[in-house]
């Protein structure tokens, strides 16, 4: 029986993959993801089986990468961190006795952090605005406990067609903790072709802007802009 | 003027840069970190200028990086994410003129995560309970709120010498919201030389063990240990 890697590939540019997460892939006889994804590795895959599904397709490649490292060595790749709303949780849910390792990526917030400055300098947390598997209540309630914690607030899944109102709403909720001059970033396809960015504020955000390629950043209380940079102090005197 | 470069080189092993990490270092005339980390990436350093200085001394080496950068490129290293209780917001903090470029890296909790299984699956935060440069009762809040909002949470800096019933404590506050047999794992050293693992409960978990080299993460109400991995499930329905 083969080994089953799950790796995180970082943002998407080849060049901010882990080493070891490239080694992996170059390892293994049978590639796994979802369509888009199996894209920004396609300079690795000469010679490889590739096994890749649609979007809500995460089941079914999951399923069928268990059954493929009966054959040989597979990788199930994630953009970003596989173990951050990637495939590292369905594979170990649905895993009977294969041999599996989490290779770990850089996570979305983390890319789009380093693109906008250092905003993620202090106490942050990761909220995805999807209610596919969550309900909304539940999501409402952590983006307003989390505001109340002055916690940075990197959102996940902003928004899509079908919730096209859900990030006005949260933004209004943090809104009432945080002044109208907080920073907010937007962060389309962080660290790959099509990178777009934009900063703003509370106040001036365009949520429009945002869809499922996206990470939206919100400062804390300490978060300033400075010649275009978000950054949240870590709290040096300076 | 050279450029200088904000590097996060992940957990310490060199297999966990990313590609654009290791490149960036390896075109730069200067490096610049703790002591310590400069030790993770000394295969690197060949030919190259190196300053370092002890813990505490973050503000000496980021004014120093910026004097350096006229004399040539300079990177400054981190390990984990930079932006994420690194150096980049410090940098950027001092900067005058000088041309920065933020490289992202693997964070602590994503490689500590990966090692145990799958905790981060779901929406996650980050607190450190390092108080020298943050409140106690701004932390121990922020905990609070965290344990009230089911957030899987990561700790880093969990337990110092100078705080060796913080740990304790901020668990006592989790407890309150979550069972007794809610997953706790501490990894120190993580994917780096001298890594040790200990998965344990709310319950049964050893505080003592914990030191500035580890991450404690703490499940959600519906994360498990299933064959050895932590897992917090995504929600599908299986």
């Amino acid at each position: 029986m083969g080994k089953l890697y799950v790796i995180g590939i970082g943002p998407g540019g080849l060049e901010h993959m882990s080493i070891r997460a490239k080694e992996a892939i170059e390892e293994s006889d049978i590639v796994v993801g979802y369509t888009r994804y199996i894209e920004f590795v396609k300079p690795l895959l000469e010679g490889k089986r590739v096994f890749s599904t649609g979007m809500m397709g995460e089941e079914d490649r999951c399923k069928e990468a268990l059954k493929l490292c009966k054959e040989g060595t597979v990788s199930v790749i994630s953009t970003g961190d596989s173990g951050i709303y990637g495939m590292a949780g369905l594979i170990l849910e649905l895993r009977d006795d294969e041999e599996v390792e989490v290779i770990p990526g850089i996570t979305a917030s983390s890319a789009a952090g380093s693109i906008v400055g250092a905003p993620l300098m202090h106490d942050s947390c990761n909220i995805s605005l999807s209610d596919l598997m969550t309900p909304y209540e539940l999501i409402k309630k952590r983006v307003q406990l989390a505001a109340e914690g002055d916690f940075v607030i990197s959102l996940y899944n902003p928004r899509s067609k079908g919730r096209a109102d859900y990030l006005r709403e949260n933004l209004a909720v943090i809104r009432k903790y945080r002044n109208g001059d907080t920073p907010v970033a937007l962060v389309k396809n962080a660290l790959r072709d099509g990178q777009e960015v934009t900063i703003a504020t509370l106040d001036t955000f365009d949520c429009t802007k945002a869809d499922m390629l996206s990470i939206v950043i919100i400062g804390n209380s300490q978060s300033y802009i400075k010649d275009g940079y978000f950054v949240t102090p870590r709290g040096y005197k300076l």
